[in-house]
Order: structure tokens, then C-alpha cells, then sequence
């Protein structure tokens, strides 16, 4: 569970990389406590923050990382006094600072009272934030940076908005996990069996590599229904399967897939000539990313191509442009185009939007275009999604405040034809090189022909 | 996701024996809040509290039940604007009161401050232990029940103590479960795979039933490591491997075997030696089971037959009797015989001892015996994990401290040839019934020979 030669190098390059950035300025960060599930002792499986783990690639709970504006020290719980006989032979603190490159000392090493200076960063939970308060003095609250902390947590976007050999090598680790899950999915697909069933299949590819679930996965016939983590419907010959799981690499990066392919094996020709419409509008947007690239006008290209394709099929009626300005390409693509992946599926969401979009920068307006994460200019080393989707929202297109704005646009009676389709996403994750990209995901089957033959 | 009419039934009468306890003393408990995992939105698979479940059956984070002394009002968050899009058609309210049997309202509804009077437990999670000392206007501590509290805890536990024929149900779907889980990894088991492969399938075999694995999973080849949630070892035809895996029924109701079986397909004759050593004691406590036994004389009672064992096999020498006494016995087996279990694996830990330990009993002294996470005389409905194991744990045995109360009578000569065991461990879930027991996951495959056909 110690960090690799390799890894330890990125380590000591990305702590002095933020040493040039933070300065004489103290900083303290956590690795997080477990969280309870039943009762203390029945826990969620550990994970630490993500800043905690781009340094230090430790996946250990309650450490804490104190930089005093000249070096970093790791401060580790003793060993408890029964420890080896509930949890065996654990490295010591000798073999961590070796792997990790930094001095390792007992918490109780560490000063009750750290200098008023020191910056910190907020965990998702409670219970580090209270430890966090006290050790510095002042509140720490989830989703509240004070303003002393802003300059660490630019600091750390800074760094991790552009990765480096190391996480690449991480997040295409992901990639690979999270192709024998998809793969594994394709293969356990059948009519009659639960949602659960094929679910459970991906599932275990992850966790026969001994890793984890980047997200709760999504493996629905409901995939209209954008958050759903139900798996209990029974799948219907007919029905097309939405799934969206990825698996996280060993030091914790994120991989995020989602594939839309037929219970039957077999696209009916409504759902293929949809599919097709999804998988051009990915392909071209995909096609588009590169240095210099601003995501949000990555965003309206899905929406413009997906748009186009529609107007082909006769869904919707009208200029391509127009469509799309008056929103009514967002009633069948009511989400963002993408966002940020890294050491968390949405990365660094744990800083709001201050990661995903530049400073200056604000979420649009609007269904659908209110619900980008991101809106940078590309830059080589960032990884971000793209994933347009196409969806039949009952909700939605049930409401005639939301539909107003498409007028006779919106050819109803041409839509209904596609009725075998409720939501069709295709998504990869795609690194931004000096050249152009990388699909990290390119591996896992997507056009419709391989997806059957993956089926067959 | 609504309880069934014969759950609904269930609930009414578990409030009706709570309202008699409690009478005109008002309570509040919390579903509890979904806990974070990268960031606040990305977070583990909700889990609500137990006693909540056990009283209203419904999986809802942010849910607040209110008892005003005259009845129950359940306190749901309104639906936000957008849940229909991202979350699809929920039942409302009327729907859910129907299905749980008590009027529904608005988060909104609830005052603000609640008498002070109102007695509440502690959730595991800061988060909602936070709003609970919000309504109540005081301090709400995990780990710490305030005096005014007991009433409550004590009333839950008198009835949670005891499973009706509703929860008797859920614990025996829990166990068809573990059992598809444990006949998953027999089958799955084979030299040259990683313990995560095992893992994966087993874990795979429970969320195919779209229900959740009651806790983390001990999957191992280091069986002496007790608290092992590492999956990285490779098994080798040699080897045992330690399975300790149950799953969680649809209600929320926890199975927890172990079983432990060989690489290979086949026990060598020293491992078949002492696997026959402990499944004599497993199924001589077992037997034991019974209304008016007390749950501490079962422990010492697999103390004896495990050490009457041990010294036919001549690794330990001298009087059953003294071997216990003098804790001899516990260098090999150092943990409790079980503990109860229910909505939770260790069922109502969140209240510490106050669950397993009958008023006025404490936990005994000495390692293994320290652990016993139980003492109470059984009675109809209780339901309890008869677990004991024998473990070659290096901490303990090369341990002059540990080992000094063994003098001569630890015979390392004969222990040394039975060195292709590490840890065995035999649990089963007992549901006590008014003539003696039911073994509730007694399906799975137990004997040696058993476990070798499975395998072959």
C-alpha cells in the first residue's frame, strides 16, 4: 500500500511545485477520518481527500500534512496497542517517510495550536473539519473557503487541473479497470435479469482488481432518469441499458464511462439511427478537443451536432443555431457536456466551481446549460469528459412552461416514433495533449456495430 | 422502495410497544444524512439509521420522526424543483403514509426548537447529530447518551432485543444471500488468483440480489489478521482461505457468516485437524443455544470444547479448566464467541454496551474474553453469531508477555507441524426460539466434506 519509486517522484515533484507556489505560507491538510456506516466501528471503506493524496498517495485515515513554509512533515495515530493483533503487521513510520519522501511523526508531535497563518482546506465531513477547527483556531466548514485558504486551494487547482506522466499514468490505469467492467456488463446483459444483475457484473470486474468504484454506478433501462441508483427493474428485450461506472486506479484517480447498448443485442433501427445521433454529436466534440479549446464552446458543439442530427431525423424543425440558442436542444439534452476528472470523478468538486471554471467565469443560464461543471480554455495535461446524452424526460417534455420555447418546433408526433428510446448517454474521457488528445477510454466497444458484436 | 402491507403491519405494532414504554415522553430520531465520500456529492450509498428503520422501514435520508406523546409524525425534505429530472417520479406523501402507517409532513412543518423534554440517540455522523442539537437545543454526541436519553435507548433495545416474525423474515433473507455469496466464492476459489477475485465474486453475488454486504468483507489468506480488509494476496494451493461475508436484506437486516475453506479444493490432514477442532466447538455452542442460557457461559463454553480439542491434538497439555482459567485458550482464540445481530452487523453498537450487555454485567478481563462484545441470559427472538476460530497470530505467540500464562503447556513443537494454518474461523447466525434455536444460514456448506464437494 506504499507508494511506488515512481510515484514518490511525482510526489516530490508536485510538493516542491506547490512549495514555489504557497511559500512562507503554513498549510495543513488532512487525509480524513473513515465514515461510519451502522455504527462508528462498521465503516464505509476509507478514502482520502484527493489534495491529501495528490501529495502523498497515502491512503491512510486521521494523517495529517503540515507544510511550514519550509517542509512538509507527515503526521501519523500511533500504533495502537493491539493493533497487530487486529490489523497485522503495518509498515512503520521509518518505511513510510522512505516511500512517501517526507519526515513521519506521531500526531501528538504536532502542536495543539498552529499559527493563525496556517491555510487549510475543508473536508466533505464534519468530523475533520472539527479537528481541523480546533487545531487551527478558527471554523472550517465544508463548502465556506475562507479567504486565507483561497491561495492554497489556487495553489492545488493549479496543479492538479493539469496532470502529470504520473497521473496520466493513474488515470489510464482507471481506464483500463473500467473497460473489463463495461466489458463484463456487455457480456451479462440478458432479457429477464435485473438491472442488479448486470450492475453487480461490472461491479465485481472492478473489485477483482482490488480497487474500488470511481461513483455509485448507474446501470438503468430508466436512463431518462439522469441520477439513478436503482437497479431493480427487470430488462425487457426491447430496452436499451444505460451504463454509467468507472473504476478508480490504485492511487485513487478516477475513470468515468457510460455506454447505452440493446437488452436484445440488437439496436431496433429507432434506437440505432438515436444512438447514431448521440455517438456522431460525441465524436465530433471529442474531435474538437485540443490546447486553446474553451470546454463551454465544446458544450454548445455537442448541442449544435446533436441538434443537427435531429433536425435530420425530423425531431425537431428549424435553424441548428436558433435550436440550440432557444433551448431547445436542452429539453432532450438537459445536462452539461462534461467536466473535470481527476482524482475525483468531478474533480476538485470539493472547491464548488472554482476549479471548473476560470476565474471571471460563470455557469449560463438555461435547462441543461446551468448544469456545466466547467468552462476553461483546454490546456495540455487537463482530462475532462465528454458525454452528451439524448433523453426523453417525461418531466420535461410533459411541461409546457419548459416547452413554450420550442413553439411547433418540437415535432411531437415525429418523436413518438422513437418511443423505444428513454435515454441514450455515450461518454469517454479524453486527455488534452500538446498535440490534441488522448481518449483514455477509446478501448471500451462504442459504435453500435462493435457494441453488438461485443454482445454477440 | 415502500414497505410491504406485512412490514407496515410489523411497524405499527413495533410503535405501539415503544408508545407503551414511553408513554407521554416526546422522541426524535433521525434517518441520518448521507455521508461524503470525494465531496458532498459523491457519496456512499445512503444508509439510513437503524432505529429508524426498525420503526418506519423507509430508506429516505433527512427524514425526521417525531412521538409527541400521543403519536408519530414522519418529517420528509419537500421535493426539490429538479428531483423529477434527476431523480425521476418518487412516491409523495400520501403514498408513503399509507405505505408506513403515520401522517407525513414537511421538513418544514417541524418547529424549530422542540421541548426540552424531547429525548433523542446520536447518529454515527456528525452532520446529523448537528441538526438533532439544533431542534433540541442541546449537546447530541455519538458515544455519549445523555441521562434523559437511557429511556429512549433502553425502550428500543427491549424491543430490538427481541426479533417479531417480521424481522425474523428479513434476517432469513438476509441469510439466503450470505449464502449465494459464500457458494459464489467456493466456486470462484482457485490457486493463482488474487483474495480480490474471491471477493469480487462473493460481493458480486449480494449486489445481484440488489441488496448491500451487511459490512466490509474479510476475504483472506491471513485469517490471523482479524480486522484483514486488505484483498492483495495471491492464493496458493496451500493455503486456507478465510471468508467473512454476509449480505444486508432488502430491509436492512444483517447476515454475518464465516467460513473457511481450502485453495486447493482439499484440507491437508493438519488443516482438516484443527477445522474439526473448531466446527466440534461451533456446533457444540451452537447446540447450546437456548431461552435462559447466558451468552457469556456459551463463550467459555467454545472455550472448552475448542481447548479439549487442542489438547487431544496435544498442541495444548494440561486441564481443560485451568487452559480457560488461566487463558491459555485465548492465545489461540482471542476474540468473543458472537454478539448479537439485526439492523446492524453488531446489532445496536451505536449504543456501546448497553444492547449486548445485560444491566449490571460488564465485559470480563484478559485478551479473547475483553472481547466479547455480549453477556445477556437469551431469550425467544434474540438472535446471535456463534463464531469461534483458532488463530497462529504472531503478535500474540511470539509474545513473552502474552504467552509467560501458557508456561509449559503451550506445546510449540506440535503447533510448529500445523503451520499451514493461520486462521480458522466457523460463524453462523442462531435465532433463538422458544424451544431451543434456528441456525439461519445452516444452508451453507459447513462440514469439511461439505466444503470439498462444493469446491469440486
Amino acid at each position: 500500500m506504499l507508494p511506488t519509486a515512481s510515484t514518490r517522484q511525482a510526489l516530490v515533484e508536485r510538493r516542491a511545485a506547490l512549495a514555489r507556489l504557497l511559500g512562507k505560507t503554513p498549510a495543513l491538510l488532512a487525509s480524513g477520518k473513515p465514515r461510519a456506516r451502522n455504527y462508528a466501528d462498521q465503516q464505509f471503506p476509507f478514502r482520502a481527500t484527493s489534495h491529501f493524496l495528490y501529495l502523498f498517495a497515502l491512503p491512510h485515515p486521521d494523517a495529517l500534512a503540515h507544510w511550514d513554509g519550509e517542509g512538509w512533515t507527515l503526521y501519523l495515530p500511533a500504533p495502537g496497542e493491539d493493533d497487530a493483533l487486529w490489523e497485522g503487521a503495518v509498515p512503520g513510520f521509518f518505511d513510510i517517510s522512505q516511500a512517501v519522501g517526507v519526515p513521519v511523526r506521531e500526531r501528538t508531535a504536532l502542536s495543539t495550536q498552529l499559527p493563525a497563518s496556517t491555510t487549510t482546506l475543508p473536508a466533505p465531513d464534519m468530523e475533520t473539519n472539527a479537528e481541523l477547527a480546533s487545531l487551527l483556531g478558527r471554523d472550517v466548514r465544508y463548502g465556506r473557503l475562507a479567504a486565507q485558504d483561497e491561495k492554497l486551494a489556487d495553489a492545488l487547482i493549479s496543479l492538479r487541473l493539469h496532470h502529470d506522466a504520473q497521473a496520466a499514468h493513474e488515470l489510464r490505469l482507471a481506464a483500463q479497470v473500467t473497460r473489463a467492467a463495461h466489458e463484463a456488463g456487455l457480456r451479462a446483459t440478458r432479457p429477464g435479469v435485473k438491472e442488479a444483475v448486470v450492475r453487480a457484473a461490472m461491479e465485481a470486474a472492478i473489485l477483482a482488481h482490488d480497487v474500488a468504484p470511481a461513483y455509485n454506478p448507474i446501470v438503468t433501462v430508466h436512463g431518462e432518469v439522469l441520477h439513478n441508483h436503482h437497479y431493480g427493474h427487470t430488462l425487457q428485450a426491447g430496452d436499451l441499458l444505460l451504463a454509467d461506472v468507472g473504476a478508480e486506479s490504485p492511487g485513487g484517480w478516477a475513470g468515468d464511462v457510460t455506454r447505452t447498448w440493446p437488452v436484445s443485442g440488437r439496436y431496433s433501427p429507432t434506437q440505432r439511427a438515436l444512438y447514431d445521433v448521440v455517438l456522431r454529436a460525441q465524436k465530433a466534440t471529442i474531435a474538437a478537443v485540443r490546447p486553446g479549446v474553451r470546454y463551454r464552446d465544446l458544450h454548445l458543439l455537442a448541442h449544435r451536432e446533436l441538434t443537427a442530427g435531429l433536425v435530420e431525423l425530423g425531431i425537431l424543425e428549424g435553424e441548428v443555431e436558433a435550436l440550440v440558442g432557444d433551448g431547445v436542444s436542452a429539453l432532450l439534452f438537459p445536462h452539461g457536456v462534461g467536466h473535470l476528472i481527476g482524482l475525483d470523478v468531478h474533480d476538485m468538486e470539493d472547491l464548488g466551481d472554482r476549479a471548473g471554471y476560470a476565474p471571471g467565469r460563470t455557469r449560463p443560464q438555461g435547462l441543461g446549460h446551468r448544469s456545466l461543471r466547467m468552462d476553461r480554455d483546454l490546456a495540455p495535461g487537463m482530462c475532462v469528459t465528454i458525454e452528451p446524452g439524448l433523453y426523453l424526460v417525461p418531466a420535461i417534455l410533459e411541461s409546457a412552461a419548459l416547452t413554450r420555447r420550442a413553439g411547433s418546433r418540437l415535432n411531437r408526433k415525429r418523436l413518438a416514433e422513437f418511443a423505444d428510446v428513454r435515454g441514450i448517454r455515450i461518454e469517454d474521457d479524453v486527455l488534452v495533449t500538446e498535440g490534441g488528445h488522448e481518449v483514455l477510454t477509446a478501448a471500451i466497444p462504442k459504435e453500435a456495430d462493435a457494441i453488438e458484436k461485443a454482445m454477440a
